[in-house]
């Protein structure tokens, strides 16, 4: 699929049907999460790729009401920072290199067909918390967000909100 | 430009040619950066676009050494966090969401065979109060990142770094 339209016609999946993922798509999706730019090349997140229903659904307790589309998914990923990875002198850059791990895997995941969801972690502490003890991570390891993906069980996809007044040429 | 290989081959370019973007190639990347999802879709980000010679100079001056490529580059992005319009319990979500619209952004010009950097911004402060007293920015706009784009001049892509060991399947 073209790289502009994915980009433009991607719209977050909350229900998702039984039809499994593929382990080539998997791969090709976790492929994308690990090839884009990391603050100094440091690649620091890693990657926790869940199929096992119980554990999806314990995610999902872990990580607000939001979290319900992991209940239905076919995979879900939780991303998290590596701060033993990460650029010493301004580890927080952790949190931009996990996003746009973020958005690459969904982006692969858009372009063959498959649906999927941020569910915000961090910086909401308690669900930080929460996905920490659940997988028991060390204290290096930090979640960042949940991805849940599947194919697309809704419909039609929501109303686009108008953009703000947020393009600015020249100066502010 | 297809999706997957424009994820997978895109890598970072620090040196441009004079060729220019066209208004209609950087309309298209400001449209892919603001279609990006945002936390409970706060759309909590603005964009100053720059062509400016002297301001791209000084956006490099206020930013590090590693912004060196904005003084070759066509066009300079900053990307910024709107504060105003950030989740309110949990407004550091801003981050996450300039990156996604950053990632966009990059991978848009990248379909359109146009080099792209990233050039880390927040959270090294002296960096977000060099950039927010060049542009004046009020107190609830935080400057993220800066993006330089043009067309490549570079040869060769850099190497790529092995993957370390950061997918783990069902649990850590």
């Amino acid at each position: 699929m073209d790289a502009i339209q994915t980009i433009m016609s991607r719209r977050s999946v909350r229900q998702f049907t039984d039809q499994p993922i593929t382990p080539e798509q998997l791969q090709v999706i976790l492929d994308a999460a690990t090839s884009g730019p990391s603050c100094v090349y440091a690649q620091d997140w890693d990657f926790i790729v869940v199929r096992d229903r119980a554990m999806l659904n314990r995610m999902a307790d872990g990580n607000g009401r939001p979290a319900e589309p992991l209940r239905s998914c076919n995979v879900g990923i939780l991303i998290c920072g590596n701060l033993e990875r990460a650029f010493p002198p301004a580890q927080d850059y952790w949190i931009i290199d996990g996003a746009i791990a973020g958005q690459n895997l969904v982006l692969a995941a858009a372009a063959q067909g498959i649906g999927s969801v941020w569910l915000g972690t961090y910086p909401q502490m308690e669900r930080v918390e929460n996905q920490r003890a659940l997988f028991g991570l060390p204290e290096h390891i930090v979640p960042h967000s949940l991805i849940a993906l599947g194919y697309p069980a809704e419909e039609e996809p929501r109303a686009k909100k108008p953009l703000p007044d947020c393009i600015h040429y020249e100066h502010w």
